[in-house]
């Protein structure tokens, strides 16, 4: 039914910082370190990349940087979204000058409720149709507050130029109703590690999950059994990581994926304000949760 | 991991009125046509029967018709929810001694800010400690406004007369990071038809569904396809169930169910006000959903 | 504009138990102590009576016992919504009988999806037609999640039997939009004591506000100063009463309440499970805003 | 209790297009029009002025515009926030540079669950530290789905350098329950015309009003009748208004508005894409509203 262009585990990079900027320097170490994961590809600004706080020049670094150090076979995905059609295309062109693959470019929101059906649809068809590089929707109703309809993901899943979906939704039904409307060459890419077999069972070619930041070769043993069905397997390892990953992104946020990469040995580091540190009891229940799945 | 008490499929029964009062006939003779499916029981005062809008009275006379007319091998599980502890408890032990094997309570839900995880739990634990039959909590968000948390339903599972959960959050990550917690002898039941396929691969038990009482050999096959592991089959068969349940879950409501159950040859008749008729575009649209799955 | 035949303050009443019963002796005592202020009636059976959890013998006795108890001028207003048209309207007529001036009548919300505009325009019309009994809406959309429009109210209005609103949304623009388009025979009742003043400002007739069943002669010295237009003093006293409305409303609830009545020599007493007591925390700190308005 | 050094009517302008590119030229005209009523001052860079979608150079050009266009004595208040603390910082003092007198800054919110009371408040005091020019607060939860503590804004009051609060929650309780705690070199303003009257009699300064670009004589009017005591003819404007302003910012949003200018006489024309266009209905509509309120 998918084209599986997209298919496997596509790994959201979090930002390391140097004194008041951006390291390029810790990301490319970073991305050597998951080059030798059987990873499909990485996503630089996205959410987990704490895009909204970083100025335009350093986000040209950033996917600059990330196309350099990543291995040839992975794909680059740009967060690419600003509110408005025409910064947004502009910004998507700019980043694919710089090298991004694939731009993934949310619902705009800002103006929630004037973002009807028909507002959604132009924005995205006018983006598609100029943008140099193809693009994947990013539904997000948790940050966003706004939900896209499975008809209208289906009538844009006919444009050659918008290659898939990412749905952070977490929300399985929708994922029923939206893949058998798909049009063959679009993707559904889950944003939720919670649902990860689930929602591969139902049909998703893969997933851009923050958990496989601090766990890929588990995320990706998941993404093996599935595709082998070993079913029990498969359902014993997605109930393991569902704690880890609660941890990460309803409970603690970036802060906590951030300190697990610095207990693991990568460059997490601190986030940008307003985004606070983990806490004492944060950090002690990460521990006990990256323990537990012999992380640690 | 479930102790399949309460496995398969328990249908809703809609209830089906004479002139101002419930009808006990035509309750019987529905139920006498789902006997010969191999559902596992049926619900009576569910929302789907209206249970809201019901004297108590009435609500007597369901449960001793459903008792009597349905097969011996069937479950009688009542809705037997008031919001107070002690109302709830009278009405739980009146309804077991009109024949009912099972009750189902909602979560209350009037005071909200008030219902915190211990009164909650209190709630479950002193209806339990009292009841003549095994209790289901009632999970649904959706009416009530109020969620129950993994960690609660996992303690409660541990008392011997609270038998399993009806999670009506179509929430695949609750059931997710929920199921791993239950103690053996708890089931835990799909309340939401559009995520069953996902919801059994997770480990659910079965479900109690609006929709297996207007298509129930389609939700058997579906159950069945399931435990013989017939995947492909399975997906493709809940994908075509999809649109058919969210017509008479989100779209149209009880109305629908009732005016296809018309179609089928059941009774299915008006609802009680405030609820109203569904109008024609309605009926056409149900009507066509209905031919694509080869109902009519 | 309005009708004023609902004007001024109408306290809710709490309802006080013996073991396991209501008991009447003590509602009459506090009705007597309530009848001293120049109050304009009294709620039964409202959500600060714990309507929901009462049984209708409970009911019946505690209308009766507060039309004998409640000074002759005073108006007895009772909550008697159930789900469905026919039951609301048979128990409306029930406490009409056993004394209830008018029926406080709220929006029926546990098929939120199906009560559209004309179903409740259908349900209160329904009901008003055949009401011994004028009925007031009630709207509160905290608990029930629903939301009615300015332009049903409005339609309503028009209505003989209809008598008015009583709005717990706390919006004072719902208000502006419609107080303009009511029909004179009709009062709009404050439901929210936080926004009393300008409320009354804008034209509504008065309130039915819980916070009087503790600071009865605070709310009635309010509710004068705006009638004598001294409104600095109003205003002072508006903003020293909202701690003492926020405690009760939204942070403790009616166990506050009650508490807050045991200190003042009222019959406060427990909540029925699944409420439950005020913990101490709730107790220093209802103290300390008692004691900050002089009430202790 | 205020300090009144933010007092009246402050109008959010909207901000008229050439070809792709913003026109000062318009801009310029416009606030020349606006010059010759007692407004307070401006707002560039406001949801209303679509600051979403602008690029930095475009509000550059803005602020200097504005602030050379406009009269002499009224405040050039400039929308500057962004998602993160050092942006925000840079973006605001760019903008003084420019000319701006105040800067208005939103609650960041894209990161909603880890935007708590620490985290909000580190924000607005690192900024107001390093700020060149006050900054006020802007409260906008349908925007942002978040809301902020009357206690936090109180803490906030007390720095020199943050000088009031732009709350368009519409909520007259929350009005209430702030005003009494705020330090008195702080200013309420009310985001919200809705609510205009009762919350000038509740305490507040003034307004930052997209209504006032449309209808500035009326909303100076309703300002002086509420100074001049005049209550009932402010009460019954207040009503007169409330179609209009609900229209603008619930119904049809800044297309509207800018329909509205473009009838009046101003340089309203198009939205930026993804926003469209108003359709015929709305059209017709606005001429409806505004030939009642002999506007047109």
């Amino acid at each position: 039914m998918m084209s599986y262009r997209f298919k496997g585990i596509f790994t959201p990079l979090t930002t390391p910082y140097g004194d008041d900027h951006i390291s390029p320097e810790k990301l490319k170490e970073n991305i050597e370190k998951y080059n030798v994961f059987d990873l499909s590809g990485y996503v630089v600004l996205g959410s987990t990349g704490e895009s909204v706080f970083l100025s335009d020049m350093e986000s040209e670094e950033l996917v600059k940087t990330a196309k350099k150090a990543a291995a040839s076979d992975k794909t680059i995905i740009a967060g690419t979204a600003k509110e408005s059609t025409q910064l947004t295309l502009e910004f998507t062109n700019r980043m694919a000058n710089e090298g991004a693959d694939t731009a993934l470019i949310r619902t705009p929101s800002y103006m929630k409720s004037l973002m009807d059906e028909e507002a959604l649809r132009s924005y995205f068809l006018t983006i598609a149709d100029s943008s140099k590089i193809p693009i994947i929707i990013y539904h997000i109703p948790r940050s966003t507050g706004l939900t896209i309809s499975s008809k209208l993901i289906a009538d844009l899943s006919e444009h050659p130029n918008i290659a898939g979906l990412k749905d952070s939704s977490g929300n399985v039904a929708f994922l029923g109703e939206t893949i058998p409307q798909l049009h063959t060459n679009f993707d559904f890419l889950l944003g939720a590690a919670s649902i990860f077999l689930p929602g591969l069972i139902m049909g998703a070619s893969g997933g851009i999950i923050t958990l496989s930041s601090i766990a890929p070769s588990q995320c990706l043993r998941l993404f093996s059994l599935y595709r082998e069905k070993k079913w029990e397997e498969a359902v014993n390892l997605q109930f393991e990581l569902i704690p880890l990953n609660k941890a990460i992104i309803e409970t603690y946020g970036i802060p906590a994926t951030k300190y697990a990469l610095d207990l693991l040995g990568y460059h997490g580091g601190p986030c940008r304000p307003p985004l606070r540190s983990l806490d004492q009891t944060g950090k002690d229940d990460m521990k006990t949760i990256l323990h537990k799945l012999n992380l640690l």
